[in-house]
């Protein structure tokens, strides 16, 4: 057995990227990733932009083929499902796409495990384990190739689930001329980011192209000859029920963390149902690592545990694990800023800090901003609102939202201040640049900021 | 005399601006306005876009009416000139445009007298104090309106001058047809700002559309009946001498702070030839408040005075100013961080922290990264280029430049970052907000921010 026998399960952007850093650490590492699909790292954010044609060739979502794993000297196997691991002998055992089992042992174990989609107590949704035609989840290569034969003008699609992922397939699936409803539970879009008059804002937006039904369960599908028709749907209090036409139904529900092999690791499981790693992205185990969307992480701002289900907090997780385990140094900082953006019908949305229930729960300040792109007197000025939420009494900023132009970009500017536990009054005074054809003289970042201010010593002083 | 008697001395975004935070902060002080022209506070840095007709309407400009300064009970004098302070009697001595004159007494006096262009040492550049027919700076709406109507499709505007404004000017020049050609002394366009890496850059997509020469001075011009024709050129180095047609110049070549009151009320002068003030917009003498383009102040990494150029910076001295004058509270951060951004020829550049030469002189370790708006795999990323500067024994930041999509909104990021004294060890830990159509994984600003990050750790162990 080679010294320094890294074994990494799982190859999408955790598995891939610790694999790279363990090789950079250590140029003699012994290196293997085992895989259950046939695709080596890909991004699987760009899956929805493949059905609308906005990414050409799907294959192109592969950032390192297998030759590049070649080349860098990591045994990729793909097509391979890791079935146990024995964590008293340090025993993997795998099968491989012909059923052919082996052995393995390992040194040191990366877990990118990844998670799968939520399937809602849906009548008819699946069986045995088998979804029916015309019902999918957005996970995979596979499902998306699936999903794009699909996809036909003219026809019904049904997305469950109003969070950035189901509104963004939305949107591609209207690009393709589909009829789109979305169905969501709560009672409105992107519940777990956004306030509700940031929510009405959106959706307003949206219904110009797409039908939303808030408040609404899908109870049952009908299906005829294997193929989905129709689905029961049913107001959440009112129970009033509808019955709607689906071609095409897409389950955007969230996904669950993958964790059958980590609980035979005997790894620590969290509260959010992740693994539970710390910021050299170690587990509970000794040579355990962890990355990406089978784990929890503590939010930067509550320090509270919060699954990962970012592909920039995996990609720096794994950068951690695979430094560490090849015997480098690497720390993450002390939690996870959420730092999250999307775009859809035109509209780019992005956030900063815990999710709005734990926000409420801190019963922060808000300033609230709504502004342009550009001064008053210059033709062509875009709409942003900036929202920032601050400590009713350190005054410290907790997180931000921003809706329209350039949301991601004002919002990395609030995560710089979250990272700087920044209070609001130094960041009030934050000069941003201005020019007419680009911003104005006082940015929506910084006069969300100033009416929160105001708000904030308004409190101090009464 | 009533009590709290405020006079301020110019209506530019500075003095306007402190008139209404005094009046915010006193309901009751009596305010006094006096300026020189006949429009009250408007946008200077507008005034280019009305040459090209991006900004249709000139008057758009104003952003506080007359009307509006009435309604808020500040009293403001049009076409009039402070001709002499009394420092001793608190006595000021005005005259109107009818040549009326007439005395004011005042308890607080507040400086917003601006800067006026620098007439570079040119034969024949003006007669008497005045140009001839086809020469001008642009500073007032009257110099806009003059402009507009020598412009001529086809035919031959010379700028003089590659800083923001003169780029912005040619390219507004450009659009109205005319054949633009830039004369710049210094060996680099935006030669106080950027690297000459970066100008080159810059300087290969300008000359798409213009003509560059650096390193050469006008000498002299030549003038037909009062109307210029051509100007007269030579190499700083070689002598080589160049005949260029003009029938337009536009001299673009900076300014100076106009400080004639501010030396009768024995107000301290700066290094950089601006009133010295502190971070409440105090001079030197008791009672006199200084802002805007007239004034100094340190930087804020170097603490060196720099003169004050920025609209935006003009604007949060003229608050401290107007609240202070009116018995409020209100402190700038100890110094500027010289936020600023311009665009032209579908460019966008942006900047923070000292000049270029400064920071040189601190012989930073720097990290730059060209990247895309967007991962590789989807197409339309546009071309972002980030450099940043970190002190090479503390890590701290002290500045960083962006060309590209969304410059101004990356570099309000690092100017948060210096605002916060961070670290680059921390700022690459930032997580950007990410998602394929509008942001790849890791964004040019953390890895321009990684690169420095990796320079520096090897400067330290080895």
């Amino acid at each position: 057995m080679t010294k320094n026998n890294i074994i990494i399960i799982g190859c999408g952007a955790g598995g891939g990227t610790a694999a790279q850093f363990a090789r950079k650490t250590d140029r003699k590492a012994s290196i293997t990733i085992f895989e259950q699909t046939s695709f080596p790292q890909y991004s699987k954010c760009g899956l929805p932009y493949t059905i609308s044609g906005d990414i050409p060739e799907i294959m192109d979502l592969i950032e390192f083929s297998k030759e590049w794993f070649e080349k860098a000297r990591i045994d990729l196997h793909l097509n391979t499902t890791v079935d146990h691991i024995d964590s008293e002998k340090n025993i993997l055992y795998v099968s491989n796409e012909n059923n052919t089992k082996q052995e393995y042992e390992f040194e040191t174990i990366i877990l990118a495990t990844g998670a799968s989609p939520f399937i809602p107590p849906i009548k008819n949704i699946q069986k045995n384990g088998v979804f029916p035609n015309g019902v999918f989840s957005l996970r995979t290569i596979n499902d998306a190739q699936n999903i794009s034969k699909q996809v036909k003008k003219g026809k019904h699609a049904l997305v469950i689930g109003a969070g950035f992922i189901g509104l963004e397939i939305a949107e591609c699936l209207h690009k393709m001329g589909m009829n789109v409803t979305i169905i969501e539970a709560m009672q409105t879009i992107l519940p777990q980011l956004l306030d509700s008059d940031l929510s009405n804002q959106i959706q307003k937006h949206l219904e110009q192209y797409i039908t939303i039904k808030l408040h609404h369960f899908v109870k049952d599908i009908q299906v005829t000859n294997n193929q989905v028709t129709h689905v029961y749907v049913e107001h959440a209090e009112t129970h009033e029920k509808l019955t709607l036409p689906a071609d095409l139904i897409i389950l955007a529900t969230g996904t669950r963390p993958n964790i059958r092999l980590a609980k035979e690791l005997k790894c620590t499981i969290g509260s959010s149902g992740g693994i539970v790693v710390n910021n050299k992205s170690e587990t509970s185990q000794k040579n355990v690592y962890a990355v990406g969307d089978c784990t929890e992480f503590i939010d930067f701002i509550t320090k509270k545990p919060v699954p990962i289900g970012l592909g920039s907090i995996a990609v720096r997780q794994a950068i951690a694990a695979g430094v560490n385990a090849a015997g480098g140094q690497y720390e993450l900082q002390n939690g996870v800023l959420q730092t999250c953006t999307s775009e859809f019908f035109g509209l780019e949305i992005a956030s900063v800090g815990p999710s709005i229930s734990q926000l409420e729960e801190l019963k922060p300040i808000v300033g609230k901003h709504t502004g342009s792109s550009r001064p008053e007197y210059f033709p062509g000025g875009k709409s942003i609102t900036c929202k920032t939420y601050i400590d009713s009494s350190t005054g410290s900023i907790l997180g931000a939202r921003a809706i329209g132009t350039n949301a991601a970009q004002r919002i990395n500017t609030y995560a710089t201040a979250l990272l700087a536990n920044m209070n609001i009054e130094t960041f009030r005074t934050l000069r941003t640049a201005y020019a007419p054809p680009i911003a104005p003289t006082l940015d929506t970042v910084t006069i969300a900021a100033d009416i929160a201010a105001t708000k904030w010593q308004r409190k101090r002083s009464g």
